[in-house]
C-alpha cells in the first residue's frame, strides 16, 4: 500500500503555489505560479532519485530506471497546471499519486524490469491557452508544435513565449519518446462515483469533443438612440444559440452534453449594443456519431438564427478529440488491482478530456478515477477524501506494477 | 455665422488625443488621455480669453465675462470623454461647438449681458464608471458626491482616486453655480434626421433610462463531466433573458428600446459552467409608465426564468433617469434659429441621455441636434458632415445669444 498521508502532504504542499480566492487554486499553465509548482515537483523527484527531462512544450518526465535496459518505460502522469478557478486535485493528484508510486516503490525496494516515468504534461487544461491538453496532443502528433507555439491566452501573450519566459522550454524533442505502456489516475469530475458509493472507477472510455468557437458580428451601435428595427444584435443572436444549444444537447440525451464557458462582448459597455460577440461551444459524446450530428445541427441553425437577425456568424474548431476505447489489458490491470485491494469499482467512462486520450494514441493506455465531492470540479470548491486519494493511488501503484514487471 | 473650418479643425485635433484602432476615439473617463484632452481644452479657453474653473467631480467651467455683473451665466457644453471605441464627435461637438461660438462671440466683439460658461462635463458616458451623466447628476443634486467618488471600473478602481491620479479634481463645491440657462448641442447618435433630409434637430422631450445590472449564481463545473440534470448554468438564464428582453421591448413598439451592451463570464474558461454571470440592461422610453412596466415586467420575467434553472438572481439599479422635457422658451430659440438661419429641422427626443437631461433639473435647458451618418454612434465608424457640424453649431450660437442678451 502507498502512504497516504505522504500523498495528501505533497498535495497541501502543491496547493500552497497559486492560491486561489476561495480555498481552491490558480496556478495556471506558463504563468509564474506554474513554474513554481515545477520547481518544487522537480526537487521532489530528484529527492525520489530520479532523473528529470523537459520537451520543447515543457512537458517533465522523471525517470526511474528499470533492470531492462531495453525495455520501455511505463509512463504514469497528469498535469499540475489548474484552471483559473481550480480546485487543488484535478491533474495533481495524478502526478502527485504517480510520484507517491515511486516513492513506495523505493520504500519498499521494489525493482521493475521497466523504467517507470512521471510526467508532468504542460498546459492539459487549455484554460489559458485552448486547445486543452496541448502538450500531450503534440506529443502524439495530432498537433503541430508550431501551432502550439502561437496559441494566444486572451491577452494576446503566444504559448512560446510564455514557455521561454518562464524557463521550462526543454530540449528534447516533443514525441520522440516511446511508451510501453500510460498510466493516468485522475479525481473523475462528476457525480457518478460518489452517488454509487464506489471508491474507484475502471475508466473504459472517454467522450468525444468539439469547441466550437463562435464570433458573432453585429454593428456597434448606441442601446438608447437605436430604434429596436436598425439593430444588428449580435447579443440577442448569441442568447438564441445558447437556447437552441441547449436544445440539442438534451435532445441527444442519454450520453452528450453541450454548455459555454467562455464569452467576450465587445466593446463590452453598457450602452453600446456589441459590435462582436466571442463565445465557445462545448459539445461532447463518447459517440463519434452523436458528437459530429450535434456540430452539424449545431453549425446550422446557429447560422440561420444570425441569418435571421443580419448577424455575422463565423465558427472556428478550437479544440478536438475522438471518444477514445482504452487498452483492454490496462483496463483489466486496474480492475484486478481494485478487486486484489478490495476496493468498490465499477466502470465508467470519462466525461472530461485527459492526457490519456493523446497517449492513447501512441501507446496503450487508460485511467483510474476516484470520487470527487458532489461531482464538483473546474470549482475552488473541489473536494476528495483522504481515502479516496489513497485508494486510487494504491490501485494505480499496483496497476503500474503489473505493467512494469517486478 | 461661426467658422466652420476652425471649428472642424479643432474636432480633429482634439481627436489625436486618445486615437482608438479604428479612427474613432478611446478617451475614457479620468484616463492619461482624458486628462490630455482636458489640458488642450483648457489651453484653447485661455487663448479665448476665458477663466477656468473646476469642480471636485472633475467638471471644467470656462467663463466668458457678461456684461451685466448680477447676470447669471448661461451655461453650454457637453463632455469630451468617449466610449472605449467611441467616435470624434459624441460630446466634442458639444464643447467644442461651444468654444467656437465664444470664438466668433470674440471675433465679431459680440457682448452679452450673461457671462457665458462653456461647459466640459466629467463622465458623461458611465462606460468606465457607471452611470452615465456621473458628474451633472451631482451637480444636479440627483446623486451623492460619496456616491460618485465610489464608482468602480472593471479593475475596481473607483472614481475618486482616479480623479486625482490624473489631477483634476477642483476645489469648487459641485452644484454651488447657478445657471441662469443650459443648451447643448450634440450628434443625433440616431438615424432620424438624416433619413428625414433635415439639417437640425429641435430637442424637445429625452426619454427615460433604467440600467439594470443582473448577477446570476449558477455552479462552476466541468463542462464535460457534470451531466445536463445537474447543472445550474447561469449563462443559459443569460440567454433566456436576452430574448425576454427583446420580447418586452418589442411589445412596448413604438417608443421604447431594450438592450445589453455588457457582459461578464466567470471564471469565463471554456471548459467551466460559469459560476457567476452579470451582464447590464439598457432599457429606454419617452413614457414614465410604459418604462417602469418594462422594468416591472423584465425583473419579474428574469425571476422565473431564473427560478426554473436553480440560478440566483439579483438586480441592481445602476442608472437611471426620468424622461425630460425641455424648457419650452430655450426650445423656441432653437427652432426659430434654425428658422431665421434657413435650416431645415424638425422636432425630435433625445434617444440618448445627456447632461441636458440633469442640467434641466436646476435650470430652463435644451439641446440642439445635428444628424450623423447611419445613426452611427458609440463605434469608432461614427461620422457627421462638416456642414452638419456648422449648421448645427450656428444654431446654438444664435440661441445663446438670444438668451444671453447682447
Ligand atoms: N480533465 C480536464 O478538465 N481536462 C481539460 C479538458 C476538458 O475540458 O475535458
Ligand atoms: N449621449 C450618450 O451617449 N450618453 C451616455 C448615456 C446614454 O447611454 O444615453
Amino acid at each position: 500500500r502507498i502512504d497516504g498521508d505522504r500523498l495528501w502532504d505533497s498535495l497541501m504542499e502543491m496547493a500552497k503555489i497559486g492560491p486561489g480566492i476561495a480555498g481552491g487554486n490558480n496556478r495556471q499553465t506558463l504563468t509564474d505560479e506554474d513554474a513554481e509548482g515545477r520547481a518544487l515537483f522537480r526537487s521532489w523527484c530528484e529527492a525520489a532519485g530520479m532523473t528529470m527531462g523537459v520537451d520543447a512544450m515543457g512537458t517533465m518526465f522523471a525517470t526511474r530506471a528499470g533492470e531492462d535496459p531495453d525495455a520501455l518505460p511505463v509512463y504514469v502522469g497528469s498535469h499540475l497546471d489548474t484552471q483559473p478557478t481550480g480546485g487543488k486535485y484535478d491533474g495533481v493528484l495524478g502526478v502527485l499519486g504517480a510520484l507517491e508510486a515511486v516513492r513506495t516503490m523505493n520504500d519498499l525496494g521494489i525493482k521493475t524490469k521497466h523504467p517507470i516515468v512521471v510526467t508532468n504534461w504542460a498546459n492539459e487544461e487549455g484554460a489559458r491557452f485552448a486547445p486543452a491538453m496541448l502538450a500531450s496532443g503534440v506529443f502524439a502528433g495530432v498537433l503541430d508544435l508550431d501551432y502550439a507555439y502561437g496559441r494566444k491566452d486572451l491577452e494576446g501573450k503566444t504559448y512560446g513565449d510564455e514557455l521561454k519566459r518562464i524557463g521550462w522550454q526543454g530540449e528534447e524533442e516533443v514525441g520522440a519518446r516511446k511508451m510501453h505502456a500510460y498510466y493516468e489516475l485522475h479525481i473523475e469530475q462528476g457525480p457518478i462515483l460518489e452517488a454509487e458509493g464506489r471508491d474507484i472507477g475502471v475508466v473504459t472510455h472517454c467522450q468525444g469533443l468539439w469547441w466550437l468557437e463562435f464570433t458573432l458580428t453585429g454593428k456597434a451601435a448606441h442601446t438608447g438612440s437605436t430604434p429596436m428595427d436598425m439593430r444588428v444584435n449580435a447579443g440577442l443572436a448569441m442568447g438564441r444559440i445558447f437556447e437552441m444549444l441547449q436544445e440539442v444537447a438534451m435532445a441527444a440525451q442519454p450520453g452528450a452534453v453541450g454548455g459555454v464557458g467562455q464569452v467576450t462582448f465587445s466593446p463590452n459597455s453598457r450602452n453600446v449594443l456589441p459590435g462582436s460577440v466571442v463565445f465557445t461551444v462545448d459539445i461532447r459524446s463518447p459517440d463519434q456519431a452523436k458528437l459530429d450530428g450535434m456540430r452539424a445541427e449545431i453549425e446550422t441553425r446557429a447560422a440561420e438564427i444570425c441569418a435571421e437577425l443580419g448577424v455575422g456568424c463565423a465558427v472556428e474548431p478550437v479544440g478536438h478529440f475522438d471518444p477514445v476505447t482504452f487498452a483492454p489489458e490496462l483496463v483489466e490491470n486496474v480492475r484486478n488491482a481494485a478487486e486484489r485491494l478490495g476496493y468498490s469499482h465499477m466502470n465508467i467512462i470519462s466525461g472530461a478530456g485527459h492526457d490519456a486520450c493523446w497517449a492513447a494514441k501512441v501507446a496503450p493506455a487508460t485511467m483510474v478515477m476516484c470520487p470527487c465531492v458532489d461531482g464538483i470540479s473546474h470549482n475552488e470548491a473541489e473536494e476528495i477524501s483522504q481515502d479516496w486519494a489513497a485508494a486510487g493511488t494504491d490501485v494505480l501503484f499496483h496497476a503500474v506494477l503489473e505493467t512494469a514487471e517486478i
